[in-house]
């Protein structure tokens, strides 16, 4: 989703760092409908109910027949979408929308998709969710032949492409644009003629396609999202995924047609998705989300079972692991820690003793059950591992007199180029340490995370295909399924910093 | 908080009707620390921790040795109080915060506490979480000797009175006012002398005390909070609770002194506290709320068993007692619900079949679990009963084949006037219906509430002493503990509108 | 308007001193009208019309026969009230208008008037121009018998004596309450019943009343307002001038009643509403204020002639004067000076040679005219000699070979307590120093000021009647006429600082 | 300054039509400063003095030898470029800046200039006065080649063609590409090499060129503006006019080299400037504008006397010229109508008698002066006739028995494509009716404008040169002095709406 600018020699400094640094998070999620009435407050909800994949910024373009309608706006999706107002602003029958994170800094408007264009052919908006993983290459060739960029996101890339390819259709213009990159990118584009989704060969990020069903039995509204519980919200049944290197046209009238303009190769989706990204009520890559955590939770209790009192999830993501672990262990499953739902800003800090980290603003110990319990902690994932060490310390300084730690993921040792948040390597604990210092760091009496197999076990298969992933692992095995050419050409970010620094808006 | 206004006739209108109309809500928190640098940055995070208790406005008032400091805003503490520049405004090393809802209508802010006035005596701020249920009486008096009110709140009330009291001292001047009251409070005061902290003499409303401790082991600031929660996140000890009947004056040398200025009487604190309000890590009348709750879980699994395969919280209230019930049963807790966080405002619907409820905005099931099963839900409470039709719908549209519902409280049949936020009589479903219409009002396929003494064998008790209950049961039972002086007087609201309709700030 | 406030010992610290400190400011202007539809939108342009007479907030209660309405804002009448959302926020065909500067610091919008209160009576709005010289000593008083103040202005003191009264009708609890009250006032309130307004008994703040002519002939409804040409704009016609000491009844009949509750005395109004407050379009006390600066020009022109090449006004108040004092001498009246009609806030200054003062940023030498030339400056008054300097210096730059001053008043040697805003007497030039050491000061070749009989003949009076001035005319010659209690007093203002330093609201 | 849609087929529909209708506007003014400390400091001075040429936008784009700042917002230089924080964003030695009017509809801070991108050579921003009417033919040609615009401004297709011109260097690069254009353009543009300001060929718009001297007598900083008074207000001293066709390039050491890359031809400067746009304390074309409006208004009395009591200016445009007909004619120069400063937005009109029009908001009537007289009104111009009718019965209402109207300017009879927002041709009261028509609708007893040689001889000539005019005066004749390729082409503005109708941003 943006450019990734690498400034750290040879350490790889990634685009979306996280402030606090401890979690991983998905940049994007993206929704697009065709042939719905109000389809704008459609894609409201959509986008509403995809926002834990981005929350920084949304917005929606809207096509009204005659012209396109852009909308966009910093901060959550009902913030900017909810009113009559925002909705009037966006007439039309078809609408695809966004929600992002921001990159730090900057006038981020520039960058809030869906970005739009006027081409030759006519208006054009895009959204993506994914990276493309040699952007700064291609952006540098586009600059060179005189192409004015407006943002920094790599998605625009993309545009320039199709604006430029001499190619005579928009189709064929796309396409051709697509092939250029590399990395992942789940699409969703309109035109006046219509809309246009499409993954990447390897179908990396996801994309799911649907209907809304109408009164008298027909077909209606075709829908895009990238989860399930985004068709669920407006009522739409769920048909099929987009597959990895397909790319499906919806004209005007509803016609449906399938491209396969890629080589075609074996897919990889991202397996992450099942750990943290997804909702639990989505279905991911033909997977209940929540059935592969409870039974990632089940392998944990198995290869690593602990001899305690209780078992506690980490709230929210580790709960159903935590749910499998204990019905897997018999252990009793118990809120050892409450989550307050009213997270957001971090606070000024008293200067004496009442000193509040972030983590005790967001959690709190159930003091009354843990006290003089042994417990295991469940958690999804460890990145820097300063948050787990905050969790174990506040569960012995509520009484718990035995602390040990299950991750519902392999140790997280690579930083993903695709359109994951992670922060630079040397940063993870998992590539700083061996097993022993990392229990030792967060101060757990015992620390296991589930296999590599374990974890392919729990979505449904045998084992990991060493030759051939099922999936794509990079953030545990370092194994890329794409070349990385921007990281490769360690290309010089000074040259390319395309944009001024400061651009405020009074 | 606020006046009542009877403009119904019989049927009494209860001042904070929730605009949904199913749920009950707290109206208010309040928390205080004398003794603290940086106390209103204590406050800050002690009313963040206190944030589920009122939403809807935030207020510090803070005393630096001089001067009195005031600061109040719509929305979330963090929204009002986390920024440098806000605590800059708030110097000194006493301070005291209320979180609250705001009345429906009107320029807020007037009603945001704490209230503060410059009295003869100097500088008064308070900060009131209940119901004074004789305000509107006590109200019309002051106005008819000259007395100007500034907002709508009872709170207010209590100002006039100790302005007005011919006594010397202040404190004299208190007492005063506070024997003239009716109903519920928990009222934490502060003058240039120091803090005051009071309960009103049947203890309704929650009031806990403790203190931060220093470095050097001295006992250091003293805090007053609504729940034990606040002194948790600013990392205080719990001392113990405000008596029921008990005044708490400490000075600005931290000398504590303890009044009893009313007949001695059996304390009643408001059960549903337990139920619902106080936040599951809080401690409330001496138990744990969590226990509580999973207890009252267990009590319904022995009244009432469902043979089903799965027990589904509706979450987030329902969780402790739907462990409660699965450990008490045997069957396997499953999160066949999924909350989204990202709740907030309400969205234009789609004209045609996209359209989404509130519930479905909030709730989306987890179908691939519940699909073909038998299921037990259980919920804290029954209001209206719109939400847990939706709810019995919601999980039978993604496949269950039986839906039971199981209650963790005992029908509510009775408005609150002690600063729970109830509808009105005639809309509390169980005061309109027996049971069996209540369970095809929700097309439940079996309902049942945990009985009286259930809940009262719940927190402890062998049952409830019907001669001498141990706990407010208002809602439950119609028993209220005090007289209802403005309900009685059934005064007619517009010769009492004491402020224009409109006042808009622009 | 507002409490003076005595920290400085001997010399008296004004309540709205100039930040910038070298101009006099009117503080309000009031407006009011009954038996109009839409009279929140007949107060909104006659407040328009009044705008020059205070800039920083405005405020309209409107009355529907059932309900008072409330509006108030910072800023100008303009950004407040001209939406239709706004005025649909004020029904009725009663409404009373305010615009005022702001006190420094604190929560301006608490004192934004008109102020409004529900009293045991119903409600009452008043809006004040003037100045109630012994409010603290009132207000120390209420307070002390438990009164609770909203706001620091004096106009509170105002509503609290009505509420307090213990009198009958509201009319005598009114008139009660103003004959406790020493200073200026010119007040419209409004009740239910209809709208009253006075003028203090020797009429020293201006009010006029009009009406609406209706379609048919009929008088329709009635206006009152601080300047004639805020009943132009409205399309009243001017009736007559509230009379010193005359309070006027209006009922909701439009039934007009005059009322002479005080004992009677000569009027003094303020002469400097001619010299520079009003506009050169109204009509003040039976002059026209354009004609009367006229004839003080040429009253300068006779008293003290300049052998000039061009009479040059400093704009825009100084116009009218410089085109009398042209006719009368025979030298060309020309604009020497250019003002910039964007004038607001300052800007940070370049730290080099480009800086420019607040003077350049609102006026320009008219280089090109001005250059080789002997040039006289006429302006309205001199207060602090700051921009005088600033502007004899521009001219000189620009090329003037002499620059020579006339000044349309008198020496300005005493502050106003009477609602002008001007500096503390120490500060005011011609308190500090004599004709010569002024004309030093602010570098002029010569510098004369009208004399107080050219004054008073300019305005149609022989001379000054110096037993009974016809006027008040204390800013200049330091005859107060009224006592000055809170001044004599000298109260120590920390004792009475009536309500927090810091308000903010988010 | 924008692209010109022509949607109403044979009449020209102009990009930047007045709401209300009734005035000519100059869209634009432009400053820039190099070798400046506080550069955006010095740039936010000059644009504040240029704040008449343009209310709606403004933006200063800095370069601080390293990155460029962007910062724009709408509304006044003051609102957006006073605070110490706005100049911390725009560090550095050298700086441009633009102030404009905001085109109807779509957010406009796309088009808010200066417009800056990264082009392949580096930073590139640019600040544009005039109109280039080729604008919608040379852009749809780059749409085609693939360029992506990002708004609506004809200035961006300079930037467009700049960087996809062929030539080695950036300043061949900029010269090809203003060979390409026809039109009016005073340009100030920054690389990271130094600062170029150009005129086109025939100079039509203004821009000027002076140095603030250092205290050392150094030559210091340079600096280019629409007008000498920004150069005044930064204390700049004025050097010459950027000449017709000439292109100055300032490199970051100060060196000033002036190119030439135009075939010669002879100027045509705006003669407009004189009449409305420029500030009468500005020298323009080598003319002071006071005078020059001083000139016209003596040659209005030699050419139309009128045999009346007053001469009285419809202010404030109106002054100079009433000055130089009163002291031509003999007549007093008196006051008769005052203006408001406080004018902003439209308000609410109450439903009844007491309507205000937009002209009595603005003006009103100086009743006592004017009753009984017989009166001449001095205008500048006339478009549509409207205000003058309303100010003529506004005379006529005040009681003037005679109005007589004399235009300091020939009939506006054409409508304007270099950068001055006229109406379309048929709403010009000229270009609709004879003069006898015209007097009849404004209701004047007599009317007259000046000749369009009494103009030239105002501005020093001896008569307008018909073969080759001195200046472009199309606005009276017709006579447009370059092609008017886009008018001609009269293209389908449907094909060429480059950007959705509406965007908002939240």
């Amino acid at each position: 989703m943006a450019l990734q600018h690498n400034d750290l020699g040879d350490t790889v400094h990634h685009p979306f760092h996280d402030e606090d640094g401890d979690s991983l998070r998905e940049e994007c999620g993206v929704f697009g409908v065709i042939g719905a009435r109000d389809a704008a407050a459609v894609t409201a909800l959509g986008l509403h109910a995809l926002q834990h994949r981005g929350q920084e910024a949304a917005g929606i373009v809207s096509f009204d027949g005659q012209e396109f309608h852009v909308r966009r706006g910093n901060g959550h999706v009902a913030e900017n979408f909810s009113t009559g107002e925002a909705m009037a602003e966006l007439p039309g029958s078809m609408a695809v929308g966004h929600v992002r994170y921001s990159t730090t800094g900057g006038s981020g408007l520039r960058n809030v998709q869906p970005l739009y264009a006027e081409l030759a052919s006519g208006g054009f908006a895009i959204a993506h969710n994914g990276n493309i993983s040699n952007a700064m290459h291609l952006r540098s060739d586009l600059v060179q032949r005189g192409a004015i960029f407006q943002g920094t996101a790599d998605t625009e890339v993309i545009i320039h492409l199709v604006a430029t390819s001499r190619y005579p259709t928009l189709l064929d213009r796309f396409v051709d644009a697509l092939r250029m990159l590399e990395g992942a990118y789940s699409l969703i584009c309109t035109t006046k003629e219509g809309m246009i989704a499409c993954r990447d060969p390897l179908g990396i990020r996801p994309l799911v396609m649907g209907h809304i069903p109408e009164a008298d039995g027909k077909k209606g509204a075709v829908v895009f999202a990238s989860e399930t519980v985004a068709l669920d919200i407006v009522g739409a049944t769920f048909d099929r995924e987009v597959e990895a290197g397909e790319l499906i046209e919806v004209d005007q009238d509803g016609k449906v047609t399938s491209h396969r303009p890629f080589v075609e190769a074996s897919s990889r989706p991202c397996i992450f998705e099942h750990v943290y990204f997804s909702r639990p009520d989505s279905i991911s890559a033909g997977q209940s989300v929540y059935s592969v955590r409870k039974a990632i939770g089940q392998q944990l209790a198995i290869e690593s079972p602990a001899d305690v009192d209780l078992v506690i999830p980490v709230p929210d993501s580790g709960v159903p692991a935590a749910i499998g672990y204990a019905q897997e262990s018999g252990v009793p499953f118990e809120l050892g820690i409450i989550r307050s739902h009213y997270v957001g800003r971090t606070f000024i800090q008293p200067s004496d003793g009442a000193r509040s980290s972030s983590v005790s603003r967001k959690h709190n110990a159930n003091r009354a059950l843990v006290e003089g319990k042994r417990i295991v902690l469940i958690d999804d994932s460890i990145v820097r591992g300063t948050t787990s060490l905050k969790i174990v310390q506040m569960m012995r300084n509520a009484g718990a007199t035995e602390v040990h730690m299950r991750i519902a993921s392999p140790p997280t040792m690579h930083s993903c180029f695709y359109g994951v948040d992670t922060p630079e390597r040397n940063k993870l604990l998992a590539a700083r340490m061996d097993m022993d210092a990392m229990r030792e760091f967060i101060q757990a009496d015992s620390l296991a995370f589930v296999s590599i197999d374990g974890l392919y076990r729990a979505v449904g298969e045998n084992e990991r295909k060493s030759k051939c992933p099922q999936y794509c692992d990079a953030c545990f095995t370092g194994d890329y399924p794409t070349r990385l050419t921007d990281l490769a050409e360690r290309t010089d970010p000074s040259q390319l910093s395309l944009l001024p620094k400061t651009e405020k808006v009074a």
